[in-house]
């Protein structure tokens, strides 16, 4: 088995799991919008976006430290991360854009802490990429970049714009990276084909891959208890209003 | 309201949801041993030792991490750091003791790979104590030496002793550190009390012990994961022997 | 007086005393190759290339780890970071090539340890840039991309190949550079322009400028040391070999 | 050869090096005070201690940073490391304590930015221990604790007392070492040869041990070159005074 197979068949069980988490299964739903359920659906979807900011605001930033513990004379290798570290040192950006669009002030979000699970997150892959080999980044590359599947993300813009009818221009954060991907995960391929090489790479890029994707489940349901908790504040606060 | 009390009402709420985690309830449940649910019920301790060594052996090394970023004038509290760290510098091997007594090999546990949980709540004191304030790590002080609760430990050994009928030689992680942690919470609160000074490091000290908190709790949920994966297979196992 | 000329004016004492180095001595000296006093002279210059390797082969990595306590905000400062930090990443491999060209073994060179001062002019920046403000490492872009003086590397370039009758592919670090120069010091006085703002900002550049001036003066005089030493054990032998 | 003789050895060539500082000269010649030459001969001690202030700050702290990449199995060297880290955290405060007794502000000491070659010795050792293996560390202290000349530091002890005509309580830095490097070079050794087995553990040892010896004769003789310009500074100021 190559090593690509390996990897994948190591990642699925991991990645099958996003299918159960509660804003997968929102969005997939018919129901539009919860049904009535929530006060104000769109809520969900600004959160999963203030969350996604404050992660994707330290992977060009991490990715750019993997060459700190990178042997100098691998060139290729070091480029390899620098020149992804670029591409990806602005894409915080597009989420704080599209925020802003739906009229969440910009520096609340900038300010404001993350949920834990978004800042284990980001602290899993800094710490690796520092303390062990950085070479493992690659497998959070390979799942993040849609190798496993290459239609998640134009799925996911499918769903969000049939629940809050949101236009192409609000969804910048989605809509790029759909388009982006398609040469990120080739690129991703590529780059593991090269450079992976040793078994204690290999074992790396694996463990790398698989807790990155446990935790990026960990960060969506975060989303959404975070959503819940404030849904269930508004709904109180009604309560309260209708009692008056 | 005092920084002390302020700290308690804001962690409290993370604090509690370590009841709600399926490894409390069990050992708090009268039924023992999951009640015949679980082929080998000793497992389950097994496997919170287990990755409990993980994340222990860590905990002296990012607790010295701490002097990186506290100024050099700041002598009492990079002492105070220091003296904590070589304290904490062999707990783990409490856990890597109480495996070895119930038959688990040392060199096994050393050299695996921890959950993504346990892997993740390490990382995020690495990465807030080497990239934020450090003096917030003593947030995490605060809930995990019994500020919170200095019952819990004494009454999670006896739970144990109750459940799965260990003597206290095999349960000296939770026997020494119920011991230690009498002194070790008051030293918590006299180092807050001492050095968390500013509206920026009562931030830090909060921030680090809400998600401190919460990552803890999917570290427990994760072990019990980790158990319940196994004891599956240990079923199916059984299961297909009958057939045969 | 605006902060490039307060620069310039901080700077120059220490950039003048590369003049006072013994290597600068012998290049801009008419006699050739230190008129017969060292036996063999063309050692200087690779022991020159050697140690610029050792540090050279840091820059473009010491130069994307600023990205590490740089503001996520400030997007265009990370990226001009690592794109500078590319095009230094394999400046290393012009010193290795030129040393091979001349019969050195490159895998001898990779391997080998530097001299002490070469490795505390690369250990300086890691440590300014990953403990202090990183901004402060412009201050050494200033000098060594040849803002103070545009001319010193078409004359260093000069005067080794009068000395040592080098061909020009023998001395593509130098020749590379003279012409890459020519653009990176305009790219770091309008990175200087635009990023450094505050006092604390300027305060850096300027301690950063010179501290790492000062070392590249004992860099030099380090290669000189290292180059005597050998000459003096090689004139030993010669004298042995008389006697015999 | 045992290795603490094959280190003696490597290291005896760097440490004479320090007979050649003119700060030793200075102190070692027995006409007094530099004779008549300088304007302020006690400023030499003062410079000394200022800088001397600047990196002791740091060898607490760089000393506790060795752990981050020491295996977390290595008890013994993780304890001895954050022991010694405790006894050096305050030793920077002697220098300072010094100075103020001789009226020195120390608050302008604290906020001071050192001499180039003063950070450029820490940062050698912040580098090395955070980038290369930390074990090399104990080759800093097998010089530095006194292991190559125990009677070092009471000469020097004596010879500042015969210079400068300072009371002990104005040289705690000095005595205090004098006393604490008895104990220390012997834990020096001992941690050596405890800790120190593989190839690869005694060439770090070895080149940590030059390379900071070397970067130690450079901090002598920078603290000289300022001296000697402030020197040079109140000579220009006492001749315009005469002129007018």
């Amino acid at each position: 088995m190559n090593f690509i197979d390996e990897l994948t068949e190591a990642l699925i069980p991991e990645y099958a799991r996003f299918l159960d988490t509660r804003i997968w299964q929102v969005l997939m739903s018919d129901e539009k919008s919860g049904g009535g359920k929530y006060p104000r659906p769109l809520d969900l979807w600004k959160h999963y976006l203030w969350e996604t900011y404050h992660y994707t605001k330290h992977n060009g930033v991490n990715q750019a430290l993997c060459v700190r513990h990178t042997p100098t004379t691998e060139k290729r290798l070091l480029r390899a991360q620098l020149r992804h570290a670029i591409e990806e040192i602005d894409h915080d950006f597009l989420a704080l854009d599209d925020l802003e669009k739906m009229g969440v002030d910009r520096e609340e979000v900038i300010k404001s802490r993350p949920e834990p699970e978004t800042q284990a997150f980001s602290s899993l892959i800094f710490d690796l990429v520092l303390r062990e080999r950085p070479i493992g980044r690659l497998g959070y590359s390979f799942w993040a970049e849609g190798c496993l599947n290459a239609e998640q993300l134009p799925l996911v813009a499918q769903r969000v714009r049939y629940h809050f009818d949101l236009p192409d221009d609000q969804m910048t954060f989605l809509v790029v990276h759909a388009e982006l991907d398609k040469g990120h995960s080739k690129a991703a391929i590529k780059a593991i084909e090269e450079h992976v090489k040793t078994d204690e790479d290999k074992e790396a890029v694996i463990y790398f891959g698989k807790a990155t994707c446990r935790m990026y489940y960990h960060f969506l349901e975060g989303v959404f208890d975070k959503f819940e908790r404030e849904q269930e504040q508004l709904r109180q606060l009604e309560r309260t209003a209708q009692l008056v």
